[in-house]
């Protein structure tokens, strides 16, 4: 392979799909590219796709055949993309590179799906090598292509010069309607609007974001494939009225792309049975991970994040299908029931908003779980503007997400989303049709976990008082665990003498 | 100190509330002991208390200076049982033994509340200094002094050492009724009876055991008080009352240690107030991490645990008392309901079948996710002897699980304990009670976690079909993660191309 010697502007590694896609944005954004992979095929693959879709008469990208070969290519000092599997095949290229010669001052940007503590040792690992900088990136190959959402974090500086490419290359969003600008042909770019690019923090803070993101996402797709149950099953609603149904909320406060991607979805046909395809697809959820390292994460930290759990159960739920189709003979539901037209309306309208009202715990829950992490490791995250790089790009896209930035805007110390006015208006409005679209689905036998959890947090965070007065009594009872008291002044503990005649209360501390 | 010289037949370290309470335990059960502490006064300690309970006439506690002193106290080889807090002081006490001559053939048993893994670490890591033995124990203090329920693994050759002397000091179950037989008085003890301690299995297993035990202990407890709480605030019944309740339940089904410590809590009034004690007890709940322990291994192992998780939550929400009271006055719940006492009848008797639907779910979460372990670390775990020896000694002691064990004698294999015929009768005549309190609960805004999750749980197990098909389909539409087709055949993966025109289903694989 002869090349006429160029010194390009970006580095990049790992041409798989998504790697690819983001060459070739960057290429449509006007940035040169000399890119490697350990297989040359996949080289040749960009190469071959960028002479197909490159209307400019120049050459963007650049192949190369090996890590010095690269970097002899770049532009000092060296900015580097990584686009490969997460562990260790991240540190086997760092080593290559700097094998290769990569020096100090040189910029290595991890892109791949890195546990966010990885990415912090990593950092201090090879500081005195490269500056490791990480960016996580949401949308799919699609957005790698045309837009992504982008979570940078790690060094300040290093954040200084990559911060034009990834604001040119990211989703844009306009900024009168807080919509997406759509970007779907080869060659075109959105200079307008505003980025979904924003720094997040130190080292595995935007690793950390984008895995809060991910659980979220598994809390709206559970909620969207809870309200599809209740349709289909509990109010015998077919395909196409479902997605008549989610076209319709889709043009209210549940617009999103996830519901778009549903009415879509709802509506194919198969080409070789002529169904919905849907009612074809083996009901055996996936899952990468990430949704459960956010319900991990909630746990160890102590915050309250049962929706996103239970979405991840859910999943978990679906894998046990022999199981299930066993234990669907032996164990009873609903009682026989039927509907009228205005019942049927009823319980649709109840179960919108109950659908709402959830996504805002949702999402309530997330953002928590963020602050709290925020906090544990000394990030200083701004949410509004998580909010809003969260707005087009990513799976969550939603206009509902600028409720989210106004309510920070609002507030930027808000402890939780439940406790902003927009939000409290919304629930208030709403939580009793919520309530009645639980009990429908209840007495349906509709299994609604996400619904249901997530009311449970809701009537749990608007209790002044919660029996866990009685639990502090058990566990003084049967481990001495103490207890404090209301009428006594904070921080004293008391232990009750369960076991003696008297049952006498003791004071321990304070 | 000068003591006669005696060779004794355990030596123990750790001396303080359990530690006492094991070595005198021990002592009423004929062993002698040589006993040491970093602490002297925790010798003297247990020497004062042992020769005032002691009516035997013979010294049954030694104490002991240092750890040599320890080891020249001691019949060879040595059998010496550590009760020290979980982590560094272990491995501390493991490193002084050795440095005081442990030899290989000597058996050290930590009773203390290790993580499993750290037990498996353990065991390899001294392979050639002594041989590590675990314990997990469950009772407290007391069950620690009057039997507890214990949970032993690892070597099979220590087993059979150890076997005699912990079937002696546990907890024991009159084998006609089920029920433990009580031991209350120092000096007393109970020969006959099936002993509360069974060989689990493999290094770390007694320890995961233990660590479920007590994720459906929290589970329990939540149910019993999202029940009080229902009691409380839906229906306004008071502490005398719902004693009653407790009361009358604890003599069915519900029959367990903690409903009755939790009749006895709803009763003891505070003697310098004259209101009921529990009334004044803050309601922000404490942990100590087995609860999220198991809650997170369910998580890794693709385990569905919604219940549990939902007790773990639910102490979380509990913390944030500021934040509740400060949400109690913005955001809405029930409308204004009043219910006549034929009502009340009414949801009580449905809040009893809801109190034990849910509790067979959290245990057939358990057990499945013991199971699910179990094949992940290749122990081989007896399910019917890990219920019966809960059903004394420990907090989850209750009649109840001789149901368990019943269902794994009908089939050692059972997949879930949703699946035994016994259970299946008790869900389907209930289940429809449950829903109704669930609904009573729900539009009375009382936030019911564990019963709705349990729900949920029950209703998506019972599913043949959930709605993992739009899933699906939404994870291959935005992120290529194919699906399978229950109309072709199993293990072949399908994508369709959602973004072109034609959206073509292309198989993949297979």
């Amino acid at each position: 392979m002869t090349q006429e010697k160029f010194l390009c502007d970006i580095g990049f590694i790992g041409l798989g799909v998504m790697g690819k896609n983001l060459v070739l944005n960057l290429a449509d954004n006007g940035f040169n590219i000399a890119a490697f992979d350990l297989s040359a095929e996949k080289v040749q693959a960009v190469i071959a796709q960028d002479e197909e879709e490159n209307t400019t008469g120049k050459q963007r990208v650049y192949g190369c055949s090996s890590y010095t070969e690269l970097l002899s290519q770049l532009k000092a000092p060296h900015l580097i993309v990584l686009s490969v599997p997460a562990g260790a095949p991240v540190d086997q290229v760092c080593e290559n590179l700097i094998g290769a010669g990569i020096q100090p001052d040189d910029i290595i940007i991890d892109t791949g799906n890195s546990l966010w503590v990885d990415t912090v040792a990593r950092e201090a690992k090879y500081k005195n090598n490269f500056l490791l900088f990480s960016s996580a990136v949401s949308g799919g190959e699609v957005g790698a292509r045309f837009g992504p959402s982008l979570m940078p974090s790690g060094s300040p500086y290093a954040w200084a010069r990559v911060k034009p490419i990834w604001e040119a290359i990211s989703a844009k969003v306009n900024s009168e309607t807080g919509k997406p600008m759509e970007r779907t042909e080869p060659g075109q770019i959105i200079t307008e609007g505003e980025p979904c690019a924003a720094y997040i923090g130190p080292a595995g803070a935007g690793h950390y974001v984008k895995m809060v993101h991910n659980g979220i996402e598994y809390a709206d797709m559970q909620i969207i494939c809870e309200a599809y149950h209740v349709l289909k099953d509990g109010l015998n609603l077919n395909c196409a009225e479902i997605a008549d149904i989610f076209e319709e909320w889709n043009n209210g406060p549940l617009d999103s792309y996830l519901m778009e991607i549903s009415v879509e979805v709802l509506r194919h046909h198969s080409s070789d049975t002529n169904t919905p395809l849907v009612e074809l697809i083996l009901d055996k959820a996936g899952q990468k991970g990430t949704g459960l390292w956010t319900a991990m994460s909630s746990l160890e930290l102590g915050c309250p994040a049962p929706t996103i759990a239970q979405a991840v159960y859910a999943r978990s739920i679906s894998s046990f299908k022999d199981l299930r189709v066993q234990a669907s003979s032996l164990l009873g539901g609903a009682e026989e029931a039927s509907f009228s037209h205005d019942e049927k309306s009823q319980v649709i309208a109840q179960l919108h908003d109950a659908m709402y009202c959830a996504k805002i715990c949702a999402y309530a829950q997330g953002f928590q779980l963020m602050k709290l992490a925020g906090k544990e490791h000394g990030w200083t995250l701004d949410f509004g503007s998580i909010a809003k790089i969260w707005r087009a790009g990513c799976i969550i896209r939603a206009v509902f997400l600028q409720s989210i930035t106004n309510a920070y805007d609002r507030d930027e110390k808000l402890e939780n989303l439940l406790l902003d006015d927009f939000f409290i208006k919304e629930l208030n409005s709403r939580q009793q049709n919520w309530r009645k679209a639980i009990c429908h689905a209840t007495m349906q036998g509709v299994p609604i976990g996400a619904l249901s959890s997530s009311l449970a947090y809701y009537d749990s965070m608007r209790s002044e008082t919660l029996p866990a007065n009685l639990l502090q009594a058990q566990r003084d009872f049967f481990g001495a665990h103490t207890f404090e008291r209301t009428d006594k002044p904070a921080g004293k503990k008391y232990h009750v003498e369960w076991s003696t005649k008297d049952k006498n209360t003791i004071l321990i501390d304070g």
